[in-house]
């Protein structure tokens, strides 16, 4: 690989204090009992096995800041150690929650590492969201430690537990940097064996928050067998190599990063972290530094084939997209430009990634149109998950599959080694998600003979705007606050730039009807203000519109199909 | 791919009660009490993937036959289904053996899931193995049902338990396709669902008995998860895909075949059986039918790089070797045929191959001497396994790594995931080759700084002359760079002096035969101031001795216990 990215790694030296002692072995402390044939699945072996084989391969570059920096997997391999060892020192224990809140940066790269490493579950939180929602979340998960960038430090305060401010410099003075030196010093150069195996591949690894449907955000728990498993797939599936250079579009936060963050390492491949999605950024890595596979929403997709930085790529570029169905002009647009995509279908739930539609000879002759179609479809399973199904449902325990006739639709349910364990703390959701022993993802489908399946409605309530899910339940919860509201109902509208934004149709309280008689447009406005206070960006309606009544069923519930049959109409 | 192999499996038509039901469903039943995140990890989950997603692909080609035949994922899927219901109409519970005596052919490869359907463990005996030897194994592994292939027919004679002849014909009065056709009447149609999913993925998978160094041969229990693992490390490894072709080379009696059967499937690749090692038809497939991986020991590769068929591929094939390593010379001839070298160390006891030596990017422009010298390297374990140790032979519990310094002779013990369970029915020898929690392989080497080893000899092997170590492979090595050595393997023999010197055994290139008939003492001579170039005079061969053959196990390995009682007997 001749990348001046790389290029400029090799002229990176690590300073003496970040290198691994020379006698280094990459062995965690074997729990006792254990049968010479049985090593509990955690990802955290790769990266082990990753310094012990390449150890001066290019693993971390984050180039894009004031202080540049590239970590070999030896460096990187003795950071994270460091980490764990840092985390032990300031009390976490096995099990306990660490929460991260960060922009795709070394640190929270480290943190899906370091963070096992002591044995404590890694708790990344959206950095959009509001204060409140992130102190919800950190109170909720009984995280004992934050380790947050210095761009959303504001979000960390006032919070009781320690926060480890990080100014993502990579220099000694660097309040993170000192922590990481901290845990240097604690481990009395003990290394790897220092630290404990987890005996139990089913401990809890990642917890990720999901807005969900209903109002509050669910904590997805997942498994190290979970995380190990999926980080294989994803691999196996992306084609990861050594010869590969990820670059970090789709934030880390998002589902532990579909698991990348170990797939790339179980495959020695090389990760770039940059700390937004700026387009010119992306495209200079693109042209620049090798890079070979990202993965991201369409609406970040589409960003990319509009940026006039693009061009035809001499290298073609693997592009993993889940979320929404990419249409065949976004495909074709990126296919001009030499990336090619591979549409993934998941849930937070499901470690990010759990289906694909695989793609047969056939279509290497087709049209651009019809294999936009087909690779539109979902339902093969990744090679570490198990068979999907499509279900009536009828809210039941006995699940009655649909007939595979590409008709009648029935909701996806999933199960086995690539889905989370259980929403923490919440037995009542986990056991209603999980009812007769699948997870009932809520997303609605139709079952091909093929074994393909066609999503029809991403879960109803879910709106996918600029790659956020925004639940409209919590917005609608949020509107309902403004003294005027007596009503509020909302959906997903199309939006161009950021796939799908939120529209709200209000209806008013009778005493304020007169008061905005004529005047939507500024009850619009007044509403819009209102939501900033208590609403990320992404999850502010874009549209307002008041209505006398909304849609609803004999027993009371609003069609929201309806609403969006009239919205489809503007 | 274009190749007549395919276009010949396009012409062939399965027959209709070769297919599956139109309604097929690839979903075992499931054991009740599963939480709803855990599969137990089983190969078997390979097939009915690929069943499901690429009915139409060829999976199992059998061509150089009577009567060839051409399997689809969907007709293969059906009759492994049909093999396990035939058995369990046969009375095979779950964990009981079943006894395999066959070439690669259908029926072998068939059985590699068939059995594992019915919850039994696959139990291939080495054809090549005396009657008594196979009475042995029957008997010690209390096999319940041998299948066994007409040419080996002998071999299953006066056995107690229910035999199934195959006549390798696929035609519908052969005894082996009526015994599945009994097993899809037993079915009434039931189906996948119709056959339990093992609820415990450390149930008995393979037993694969191992001439081992002392008398008997000691029976290999493998599990269903090591099997899944180590399969899945395998395809990464190979780089198996959609597009590959594997050609059965390696005899898939042999550690159940490296669990390629399953890592093929795992990648949806095609597979190809022959009856039997023919140079001729070998290369006729890799010329003709797209083959594009094969696994072999280098005495098979040495007959590969030798065939007059050879030429230059106009595709690369990936060639996996195990066992000794591949001198410079046949790396470099191979090569030149566009054949591509992955050397691997394991034992049947971990599953066939557990680690390798990972080229790194400035091997592309070093000389081939010196690649083949860091090829010959191994010690960087496959993903799914754990990392192996180089430990001071003192045959105590406590395990001491020896200086990873290049020098100290110490022995390999390895763990984890694909490592077998124990030796069936054999708790002392089990216990001893566990000692101290890792497998103690016998296999002597030196350990390096950057993780990898270097095997300088079975322990056994070994040849210690005036109290020097002389490791036989490394002066088979030297000697091999002989223009006129074709293959060569070199023992211990008595001495009065030094206790003990090296003697070589050495087949003549064809070419070289007619130069030195008659003229033995000479060329013996001429080789003997060879070795002195490149020996240290211990390791220099006292005796030379030209044959015409070697004797070799069936998977291509030199028996120098025979060669050593040859020696006795001088």
């Amino acid at each position: 690989m001749d990348s001046p990215l790389l290029h400029t790694a090799q002229s990176y030296t690590p300073s003496q204090e970040s290198l691994p002692p020379q006698n280094v072995q990459y062995r965690l402390r074997l729990p006792s009992g254990l049968p010479a044939h049985f090593t509990p699945l955690n990802p955290l072996t790769f990266v082990l096995r990753a310094a012990l084989i390449h150890p001066n391969k290019l693993a971390l570059a984050h180039p894009d800041v004031q202080h540049p920096r590239f970590y070999t997997f030896a460096v990187w391999c003795q950071r994270i150690q460091n980490l764990a060892y840092a985390l032990i020192k300031y009390g976490i224990q096995p099990g306990d929650r660490v929460a991260i809140i960060s922009p795709n940066c070394p640190l929270i790269a480290d943190a899906h590492w370091g963070v096992l490493a002591a044995r404590a579950v890694v708790t990344p939180i959206n950095f959009r969201l509001t204060k409140p929602e992130v102190d919800y979340i950190i109170e909720h998960s009984g995280s004992k430690l934050v380790l947050v960038d210095h761009e959303f430090a504001s979000l960390a305060e006032g919070i009781t537990v320690p926060v480890v401010i990080s100014q993502d410099t990579g220099l000694p003075d660097d309040p993170y940097e000192k922590f990481l030196a901290e845990g240097r010093h604690f481990s009395q150069e003990r290394g790897w064996a220092g630290l404990d195996m987890d005996p139990n591949e089913d401990a809890n690894a990642t917890l990720c928050y999901t807005s969900g449907t209903t109002g509050r955000p669910k904590g997805v728990m997942t498994s190290l067998r979970g995380s190990y498993l999926a980080a294989i797939a994803n691999a196996f599936e992306a084609k990861l190599s050594f010869d590969s250079v990820y670059l970090w579009v789709l934030p880390m936060f998002h589902a532990a990063g579909w698991t990348y963050p170990w797939s790339a390492v179980f495959a020695f491949s090389t990760q770039v972290t940059i700390r937004a999605v700026r387009f010119p950024d992306i495209w200079k890595h693109f042209i620049k530094s090798g890079v070979t596979h990202y993965c991201g929403a369409p609406t970040v997709q589409i960003g990319i084939v509009n940026a006039p930085e693009g061009r035809v790529l001499e290298r073609p570029i693997n592009a993993v997209i889940a979320g929404s169905s990419p249409t065949s002009h976004l495909i074709g647009e990126l296919e001009k430009k030499n990336i090619h995509v591979t549409h993934v279908y998941g849930l937070t739930d499901t470690y990010g990634p759990f289906t694909r539609c695989y793609s047969r000879p056939e279509w290497r002759e087709w049209s651009l149109e019809k294999r936009a179609e087909a690779m539109a479809r979902q339902g093969h399973s990744f090679a570490t998950a198990d068979e999907l199904r499509v279900v009536y449902s009828d809210g039941g325990d006995l699940l009655r599959d649909v007939p595979a006739d590409g008709k009648t639709l029935g909701e996806i349910v999933v199960r086995g080694n690539i889905l989370m364990k259980e929403y923490f703390k919440s037995p009542e959701e986990t056991r209603a998600a999980l009812r007769g022993g699948f997870f009932h993802t809520g997303d609605l489908a139709v079952h091909y003979p093929d074994g393909t399946v066609l999503i029809s409605d991403r879960s109803k309530d879910l709106i996918i705007s600029g790659g956020e899910n925004a639940s409209s339940l919590a917005i609608e919860q949020e509107l309902a606050k403004f003294p005027d509201v007596l009503e509020v109902s909302v959906i997903a509208r199309a939006h161009p730039k950021w796939g799908e934004r939120p529209m709200a149709f209000v209806i008013l309280q009778p005493h304020a009807e007169a008061r905005w008689k004529g005047k939507e447009a500024e009850f619009e406005k007044e509403l819009k203000r209102f939501a900033q206070k208590g609403l990320p960006g992404f999850a502010r309606p874009e549209w307002v519109k008041v209505v006398k009544d909304l849609p609803k069923t004999s027993t009371g519930k609003i069609q929201k199909n309806v609403l969006r049959k009239t919205v489809a109409k503007l």
